[in-house]
């Protein structure tokens, strides 16, 4: 039965848009499920970025509907022995290769993970270096058109996982963590999750990411200065530093990875 | 009744492309009206200049098909009180944030504002920081889907206009006015509305922007030399300052915001 | 009869993404062929380059379901003289001005080329500087609306064709290329097709380029340390100088259009 609405893919590399390489993505992709309609999350990812890319894909995916089929690539070990898989979660669908991308949106639902090997589903023959166009935009494309998860591999146990970055309590009242990544408004997300950290709404505290210590937490951009810091439990789930319409992250020469020390007074 | 044709819906933030803002409000409008097609005007607006965006949005709307739905999101003061709006104008409908960002849309088309106040057409939660997600995306998706303008909220006559920067006049044959914008290739888009200033295709002008003075008009990029400066009737309805496979903001050093001479000889 | 399947554009473009051009040009097709469905190859190729757009089109088309209409708008002489071309090659549709950036295209694949001359099908007026919008969107999509390609013109046989950058002989088992482009990985694309040169996969060779010399054929990024250089069969049909999560542009310091010399050893 041929569903009333349009399958979704969505596309999340490290690809760029300078090159062909996504549009002939798409080509493969209408190729095999002409319906598909294809959204971008997001083709900027850092070369090679393995934990940028799972970041970006954690916080896009339940905002689809369900039945959306989600293709990753970032793909560092293209070509070597490393498999693609497919993950079932939370009534959606992944494919991905097995470096640990799926790592952060996994680790928040439950899921079953298959090894793809069925290769009648890849366009032959199968390139040594872009397996975006010749393994995981046809089989997300075959997915999409309705194919059974099940015909694509067996289910496995043993893919990998990254750690997830979990701030570290260093007394009673302190915690350390880091800074998960800087978004195009200079907004440094920490790891602290906004619902971890409910007291901070209530008692003082102080933030230490770079030079500066901050200790106010605001509810909006706008009620503060321009350029005046504040901490605020940002639109993805994660506690922010964040300046009002200029970059916390310039202001405190910080970048991604560095420290944050989190201190409830 | 469902209409033949999808709906469209255009977008216009500041977003950017490196983050997974656009394509997670483009989840958003997919799980509301999955039917939607949507089409990207620029998501690299820079950081709240609510000014570029309602450029860009005024210059590309009246291309798309009647009843196109268009969201632009430029909000730095996402979170304050500053009120969502929803505009009818020209056939067409806008939903954005009451900052003016629509001033030069509305000024060119009969219209009607609305105050967007029916809650039950946000997504919940609503975050503090990301309006784009939880307001304008479903709000838009509701209005592709059919729900009437009516149903959002009462009609406004006070919301926010940006005064348009018109050209003034010095003396009798001599104006001032500015560069609205530079385009990927280095071209000054002018105020000068190449309609009210026809008289430069038959009269002798000087026009003087940075260190120079231009008195070529040109019909085409292609009749000048190599890196030669014209000033011809741009796309965008206004005059432009131009240089052949050259950027004239370059050879000019000039940029958005910086005064433009306009004398006829 | 109206086809089961959506018609679909692909749009490959020097317009970047920061303006409303490509929005622009999309608004324009939907108005003529609401069912389209639009892919972008990319807007990203330098400014005024057609062998770059040439070699991005000529790359992805092949991956496009049969039917598909590519217009491809890199144009230094719009407004001059130069003609609007469609060309049929390979079941797949052709708009772009004659300016020989579909040369890598129809060198591959038979092909009838018309010269495009019937304007009911252009937008009017047609302006002086945005062929993309006046031309090249509304004849595409009046193409993917079913619009046979002898509507829109006479055959001509003296289209504009670029010489393609062929590997020279320097010696019996020597050849000088040139590099082709780099991608966004800092991979150097060589004129070396793979299947010309398929002897270095069972014998020892040497290519240079920049300032050093490279031996090591490889099957994939990851079979090398990080950093290490080898030439590679890429995706593409030509050699690669790659490096395994590293720039080869960078530690090379070379450009696209560089020299390259392979020597069977």
């Amino acid at each position: 039965m041929r569903p009333v609405t349009r399958p979704v893919i969505t596309l999340t590399t490290d690809f760029g848009l300078t090159d062909h390489f996504v549009g002939t993505m798409k080509g493969v992709i209408l190729s095999v499920c002409p319906r598909a309609e294809m959204i971008d999350i997001s083709h900027q990812v850092r070369t090679f970025d393995v934990a940028e890319a799972g970041f970006l894909i954690a916080q896009a995916w339940p905002y689809f509907p369900a039945g959306t089929v989600h293709i990753v690539v970032v793909d560092p070990g293209v070509g070597n022995s490393r498999r693609p898989i497919l993950a079932e979660a939370g009534g959606h669908l992944f494919v991905a290769p097995d470096n640990g991308v799926l790592s952060m949106t996994l680790a928040a639902a439950e899921h079953r993970v298959r090894s793809i090997t069925a290769e009648k589903y890849f366009r032959r023959p199968v390139s040594r270096t872009f397996h975006g166009r010749d393994i995981f935009a046809p089989v997300g494309a075959h997915l999409a058109s309705g194919v059974l998860p099940s015909r694509f591999g067996k289910r496995i146990d043993d893919f990998l996982r990254l750690a997830s970055e979990e701030p570290v309590r260093t007394a009673r009242r302190a915690w350390t963590g880091t800074i998960l990544k800087i978004d195009r408004f200079g907004n440094l997300l920490t790891n602290f999750r906004s619902s971890d950290f409910a007291q901070i709404e209530t008692q003082a505290f102080e933030i230490r990411a770079g030079l500066r210590s901050i200790t106010r937490l605001a509810t909006s951009y706008a009620e503060l200065n321009i350029g005046e810091l504040c901490v605020i439990g940002g639109s993805s789930g994660y506690l922010e530093i964040a300046a009002n319409q200029a970059s916390a992250a310039k202001i405190l020469g910080c970048g991604s990875g560095a420290p944050v020390e989190l201190k409830l007074l």
